[in-house]
């Protein structure tokens, strides 16, 4: 073979960091402390502190390839570590603190994790499992109180900024090479154990710079980038890295998620991009529809974790200026795989027509391949209606999980991926996920999307969450259940009244076989319907 | 080593072409024909005859590795041929026109170009080396008259649309994995044999996506892109690669450059990003300014290949209302490395001042490292006044020369690519090339660049164009020379109007020592002024 004369640039997360303090040294970065201050400092500041972790590292005895786990908010420390641990050769393996502590266990003893640091304001969760994850060797906490705490976590236990203040600020990488693992993030499924994905530094380099193309997120040194998004979820979407890469401004919310709090740092760090999942964003429109804030500095609202409805899109463009740009992606994907913005030919079209655009989950960016199969295996055509399984393939796509034999039938004998999502693709590329294959209806030989459902029932103002689960049928083998939360318990809708509201939107043979009415749906540790408890609550 | 578990997706140009096609089959290329019509097809008429074409040389008996030569303005038939000699795994090497016959000849030869398609139009350009090209076994011609021509090249001649219509539109990418070569240019030094860039898929594909980041040219599905820069100048800096990644659509002048031609296709074809060197914008605004055309459509007018004067760019957005961006980048390069974009902190300057940030080269895109170093090869301070060399390094940076040892002096022991470019940079980023190293005035121990004197004395009412170059001195070691090419012939400056001119611009030892008046500044092959011929005409 005949190879070109061109530079062997290993593409390593180092480079980002590099790159970012180079040109951008001044560009802030700002936390929001368990106290409510504001920690501010700088690119240059970071990178200092980085070198600093990586010696704190090896001192406590990480050699390259080891798990450093962290446990925490977003804040400054987490992006340390983000950089940190793959600076020294290691692994950053971002824990969720929202799990159930038998997951919590099972994922930090899978990792093998010998250090983990740990946002004090958390201890309290970790502590659930102290008994259970003996093998950690050290804790490292921050935003602790100043005289140090009690607790019954096992190994050494030691204070992040005294670690930091005895380090010195001089330290050569210890990347070996872009194929290097660089990160490690878990997914809990409903079913089976969780599952993790391992990060190479070519992936999330290569994930870094397709995420700043205009086409996709598009970051540049004019944004200030505020991840709602957790960084122990799917690495905050990546925001870190790319903010880094492009000089863009941080404002970290710590562990201030509720809307005020997210609505006054917009406000005051004038964010031009914010990402998180639609609970937030459903959370933030409310709370600015009682107390109006100026937020018309935010460029793209960026909705991602599950489906946006419509309906919210359309109440924050309409009624608050603000752009929102759908996302999809997935963990095993670093995440990004597809962005909703409209495209040339959307340009002319009336505003309804706009969102209903908007409301899909996008394009593939460059550098992710997508196609959707049926049950057999063969490839579905992109007419906007076909329903198929959709799969993906690209350079920032998992190949197989950590250590897991279990996840093969995850993967295609072909090379790619298997998302579990079922889908549409409009013959312009515009993805809309429909449902997951295990939530899908499968009434008469048809499949139902559950998700749709629960949108179009999330629409009504009496409803606040609809969950849509298969209860078995005899004649049609399986028929959907509604489960609704009423918006004001009081005051709820009547089946009767949800099933006038759905019938003029869906074919016939969709519409629910019934209605049951919660205070709650049950959530998953990422925040997702946990349908598993319902389809036990309710067998049908 | 621990390495990540991602998928091993080979960074291949093919990718670039399988994604476009996939995404945005019914976008458009249109090329202005030899005879003033306007072809149009869209990328999925593309794809099929770039299979074709992978057929029709394979016919031909091109291997992987085989170059092939392009001789051809900016049109359809060479896009295919971006992707097609790539997609049989072999090397598009794009030949200058431009060139003078030996060192046309030569290139070919060097590079042992097995086929060459040729431009019809361009046929007796090529045909003055025809006794010097006896390696090369075929000739495929395009845009040529319908019953066939006469020539007296060597080897088989043949009819490009003959041979595709006689192919399959089937084709599998022979493409071997992203380290292979697939692009080939060269540049002609003013000293020495012509050098030859040989690109892999993976530099041109990551060039690709880094040049799509939002920070640096950022082509979305949106746009509407017209190189005017030459597809056998540094491959068109990529943007053919770049349009077809995003879905943007193609207006390819084909030999229609003069400036009426160029100011009718942006109008009629709605162009939003135009790209070339600062000779073709200078011939536009005049043109412009004569015949006014509704060029609004531009969101940037990207300039390159030399220093655009300050007073264009503010005439280019005062008078027109274009926003002028300033990249600069080498063949050696891909050739993206710098774009002058407004950071954060410009954002409330005076106009006057944005013009100035907008006159430098810019910052380094994401993918690209410099720095600027002594003549004892230490590193120097980005501080804005301190004059280096510049030095380059990155994914997508040349790391030797095709077949060339002499080259070798290029290289730093350290891994970086001397540019022979002597430049400065500003504190946050910003890059200014005062001149070449083998242009600088070497005046009493300082650096005197001539670039800058150039740039002020074409700034002046009365001046066309200004060579500045050095002439031997007893005292000073060397003193600037000013070759000055009047506005009016009739109507001259005098030297002392210039020096007047100059003095309150510049200091004291920066002053021409003398002026010379003629008609015309020799220009190399690639339209830039030929400094060696000036050295020999004035040896002072």
């Amino acid at each position: 073979m005949l190879t070109g004369l061109m530079m062997d640039y290993q593409l390593t997360i180092d480079r980002v960091l590099e790159h970012g303090n180079r040109l951008y040294p001044h560009k802030k970065i700002k936390t929001k402390l368990p106290d409510g201050t504001l920690h501010e400092y700088c690119f240059h500041d970071l990178y200092g502190r980085v070198k600093r972790l990586c010696n704190v590292l090896e001192r406590l005895g990480v050699e390259p390839g080891d798990r450093v786990g962290t446990f925490a908010w977003n804040n400054f420390q987490h992006v340390e570590l983000y950089f940190g641990a793959p600076g020294a050769g290691a692994v950053v393996h971002t824990l969720n603190i929202r799990l159930f502590p038998d997951q919590l266990a099972y994922i930090i003893n899978h990792a093998e994790d010998k250090v983990i640091f740990v946002d004090a304001t958390l201890l309290p969760l970790i502590e659930t499992v102290a008994d259970k994850i003996g093998g950690v060797e050290h804790f490292v906490l921050f935003n602790g109180p100043p005289g140090g705490v009690e607790t019954n976590l096992p190994g050494q236990i030691h204070d992040y900024e005294q670690l930091m203040t005895a380090a010195n600020d001089e330290y050569s990488w210890r990347v070996e090479g872009e194929n290097q693992a660089m990160g490690l993030c878990y997914t809990s499924g409903t079913t089976g154990h969780p599952k993790g994905s391992l990060y190479s530094h070519r992936s999330m380099y290569l994930h870094t710079v397709g995420s700043c193309q205009a086409a996709a997120i598009g970051l540049t040194e004019n944004d200030v980038v505020m991840p709602v998004v957790p960084q122990f979820h799917a690495m905050a979407w990546g925001l870190p890295y790319a903010a880094i890469n492009v000089g863009a401004g941080l404002a970290l919310p710590g562990p201030h998620m509720q809307p005020a709090a997210l609505a006054e740092l917009i406000e005051t760090e004038r964010v031009t991009v914010a990402a998180g999942v639609p609970t937030i964003w459903n959370g933030l429109y409310h709370e600015l529809k009682e107390n109006r804030r100026d937020i018309s500095c935010i460029r793209a609202l960026v909705v991602g974790g599950s489906a946006m409805p419509r309906s919210l899109i359309e109440a924050y463009e309409k009624e608050l200026d603000v752009n929102v740009v759908h996302a999809w992606g997935m963990t095993e994907m670093s995440p990004l795989g597809t962005v909703s913005k409209l495209l040339s030919h959307h340009q002319e079209l009336p505003q309804a027509q706009k969102w209903d655009v908007k409301a899909r989950q996008g394009y593939p960016i460059s550098g992710v391949d997508m196609r959707i199969v049926n049950e057999e295996g063969n490839e579905l055509p992109w007419d906007g209606t076909t329903m198929g399984e959709l799969q993906v393939r690209g350079p920032w796509v998992v190949r197989e999980y950590y250590k897991l034999d279990e996840g093969e039938d995850s993967f295609t004998a072909d090379g790619w991926f298997r998302t579990g999502d079922v889908v549409t693709i409009t013959e312009d590329g515009f993805m809309t996920i429909t449902d997951r294959t295990k939530d899908l209806v499968k009434s008469g030989g048809e499949w139902i999307s559950s998700v749709e459902l629960e949108n179009l029932l999330m629409g009504h103002t009496q409803v606040l969450e609809a969950a849509v689960i298969a209860v078995p049928d005899d004649r049609w083998q399986e028929r959907p259940l509604a489960v609704i939360v009423p918006t004001d318990a009081s005051d709820p809708p009547s089946a009767d009244q949800l099933q006038g509201f759905l019938e003029p939107q869906v074919a016939r043979w969709w519409l629910p076989e019934g209605y049951v009415f919660i205070d709650e749906i049950p959530k998953t540790g990422t925040g997702k319907f946990d349908k598993k408890v319902l389809r036990e609550r309710y067998p049908g």
